[in-house]
């Protein structure tokens, strides 16, 4: 399939009629939610998956908007053909609550003052964003999710979600993420956020009407996090000690190294696109951000439901693996049904957003419909033991098969039919179905996992099993032709 | 022997008369040094090791300041029965160039101006530091120290002494430091500069006179190396997700977490002991810091003599132990006698101010006198062929030995004479040395190791060894009383 780009696209937003109750305790009301959507939403409204964006990230997942240069902040797996495929699944993503992206934060106008709230905006959690999303989830009328994804602060996200609304998905994806903040993580954050607070022109937030914004402090503050994006190995690697349009060191504070002048680069672009107090509640929700109870995220972890799959990536050092394995052994010990991978990358954290080939691989494969549910026939043909020969080859003529389940009048299994037990019946001269047909029939459940029933096939050389339910019911049929399709 | 301090110190200075030609192309004059020394330095002058500061250290390496509530930075090596035992070496640290505790920097006066140097004051190099060092060090007569160790960026003076002044110390330890600064490491600093800059009481540099100083900028320079001294393990293990002064989080932007108050504490404090331009001025050094000649860090270190001992701490990631391996790499690719030993802490690059156990321990075995050169008696009798044996048996009593090597006038070994063979004299009524005299004599080395010739003594059942240098010239004796004393 051909990959390509989802093409052009539009932000869109949702106002949310009813006041939201943030964790702190304040109400937040006139809530407005940018989000972009990819594909098509289904009729059965199962195909949706929910991209949850990162620290400084925006609705803009994917595609271009009209005139721009860069596409969205995930296009390496989001598209025609890609892991997250819009000809597949409904692709939603929003702008995090608190954000500056079109989404309310704290440049938004306070409805009270018609003022910007600046730090009137009430210091919210990743669990508030949360809150948020499920609204505008909801008014799609999307019941459950088909998967929720994302890296870093869209990891926690993530888990947030699978904490506080255990049924609204069915597979989850944190990546390079934590389950709760450490205090090397806090303390980036924090002392990112005092060198906002030093600029004189943050004004204690009250910036917006004077038209000069805190762009030193808030420049600072992305150098120190940018630096904790990458790992040492890719900076060697890109700069190594390169000199930055100079031939010799010139004894001065002028910019000697590359690193020194893509560090300043990268400070101020940031503070063009981002809003200095968006940048302080968004940290400090990271910060908050705790799902263990009473010290345990085994706890903390219990009501999960989702199929998770846990990623991290081995040169991180900002979340690094050690985090993901307490989440995946938390898991574990609750009997959710985890995966886990590491990505290797010398990327650092970043790899989340660069390492296509593993992403679209190991995202693909996840989200792929590996259990016999995902993939199984389920408008079948089936017979009753009482019908004679005729009635089956006719049947099998009729739906162009080869199996066909032999059933009580409660759509109970109790034998399968097959074309060579109809050419065995003309050599027996046998007419009744009972005669010719096994009743020793292997069969499976919609829950099994294609592995486990290829290997069953493979080990009884049978080429099709009838899917059954707790009572045998017949729910559908699995052949070896689906398996290998979906192989290749 | 009682661990002690070294008591009362008092901080010296030590004016450089000529002036000091510098790196980048400048000439600095009226250069001050300030300095401490702990212990004495011997006749000899053979027994001097110099102490390298890191970063925001200073002179005040040992003991107390008249009134101080804490002792020097490294008092937990340097003292009595220490490590750095005073009651043995004489130690010397002083403060660096472009520092602000007591050597010349941007703060001290110009005396061009009259005024504080500012960013007039050039730019200098880890180079240049250890040429002012060099000067105070000669100014003591001392023509080799015994050793010169420091880490961090004490550790990159060592390295920068034993390339500059190669024949200048007899052993050198660098710790968690690096032969050149990585572009993560360069980037740390850069930030930390950047906030510097970013401060408006900077002022470019020009803030001495009006009496307010840049405290934000440099508050936020230190709260963002101090993160990368400390390890993520000794975070969680000090902080964990602690709350400060309040049971539950505030849900405002006051400090939540107990690491982000210890975080401010050490900005605050910080501001209160450290000058601004000189933080600008010393990291700018160790960022230039580079002893590779053309990419090779083999050629960088070609002309070592010492000999090493490079340390490391597993759980430094400013200074990771990669670094400290590429320093061992290319030392052995020099055949230099190194030897590496990684810090086993969960304090990152802490641990070489704090792991007391491991430090004096590895210090300590390391600067034991383990070649027979340390360990020689040089003052011996020693006696001509042509000298009968009562001559013989009198300088035995007279000096108290039992072995007397017999030497041509030149002082070249020929025999050695012992009580024992003065007991044969008798029996077989002797009177002539070189009847009596041991011709086949064993001789050893100065620069022998002591395990060497404990195995060669201990091989042929022997007591005393005479020293030799490559003309047979006798420099001294050693003996196995001497040795058994270093092993207890």
């Amino acid at each position: 399939m051909n990959k390509e780009s989802v093409g052009i696209v539009e932000t869109k937003y949702f106002h949310i009629e009813e006041p939201i109750d943030l964790d702190g305790g304040e109400v937040l009301e006139n809530v407005s939610v940018a989000y972009e959507t990819y594909g098509e939403l289904n009729k059965e409204k199962s195909n949706a998956i929910l991209i949850c964006h990162a620290l400084t990230g925006d609705a803009h997942a994917a595609g271009w908007h009209e005139g721009d240069k860069k596409p969205g902040w995930w296009e390496i797996v989001i598209g025609p053909g890609k892991a997250l495929d819009t000809e597949k699944y409904f692709i939603i993503c929003s702008n995090v609550l608190g954000g500056c992206k079109g989404t309310t934060g704290p440049s938004s106008l306070n409805p009270k003052t018609k003022k910007e709230y600046g730090l009137d905006f009430p210091v919210i959690t990743i669990g508030d964003m949360v809150k948020v999303q499920k609204k505008l989830v909801d008014s799609f009328g999307i019941n459950q999710l088909s998967a929720i994804i994302g890296g870093s602060m869209g990891g926690m996200q993530v888990l947030e979600w699978m904490v506080s609304y255990p049924e609204m998905m069915k597979k989850a994806i944190p990546i390079a993420t934590a389950a709760m903040s450490s205090p090397q993580q806090i303390a980036f954050n924090a002392v990112g956020r005092q060198s906002i607070f030093s600029d004189p022109h943050w004004k204690g937030g009250n910036y917006y009407e004077s038209g000069v914004i805190p762009r030193n402090g808030l420049s600072i503050a992305r150098m120190i996090a940018h630096i904790t994006y990458l790992s040492d190995e890719s900076m060697d690697i890109k700069f190594g000690r390169g000199l930055q349009d100079k031939d010799e060191i010139s004894y001065d504070f002028s910019v000697d190294f590359q690193v020194e002048s893509y560090l300043k680069h990268q400070g101020e672009a940031f503070v063009k696109r981002f809003d200095a107090n968006s940048y302080l509640y968004i940290t400090k929700a990271v910060d908050l951000f705790d799902l263990s109870i009473n010290d345990s995220l085994i706890d903390g972890l219990k009501d999960v439901e989702a199929k998770v799959l846990v990623l991290s990536v081995d040169s991180d050092w900002l979340y690094p693996t050690e985090q993901s394995a307490d989440i995946v052994t938390a898991l574990n010990a609750n009997n959710v049904d985890v995966s886990f991978s590491e990505i290797k990358s010398n990327y650092g954290h970043d790899a989340f957003l660069l390492e296509k080939g593993q992403l679209n691989y190991l995202l693909a494969n996840f989200l792929s419909e590996n259990v016999v549910e995902d993939l199984m026939m389920e408008n079948i043909a089936t017979i009753k033991a009482n019908a004679n020969v005729q009635d089956a080859a006719k049947l099998m003529l009729e739906k162009h098969v080869t199996h066909i389940p032999v059933v009580t009048d409660e759509n109970k299994l109790i034998g399968i039919v097959t074309s060579w037990d109809l050419s065995k019946s003309i050599a027996t001269n046998s007419n009744h179905l009972t005669d010719i047909m096994t009743t020793t029939v292997k069969y499976c459940n919609a829950g099994d996992t294609i592995e486990e029933i290829a290997r069953k096939m493979r080990k009884f050389d049978i080429s099709c099993l009838p899917v059954v339910d707790e009572d045998m019911v017949v729910l559908g049929l699995i052949t070896t032709d689906q398996i290998s399709n979906l192989l290749s």
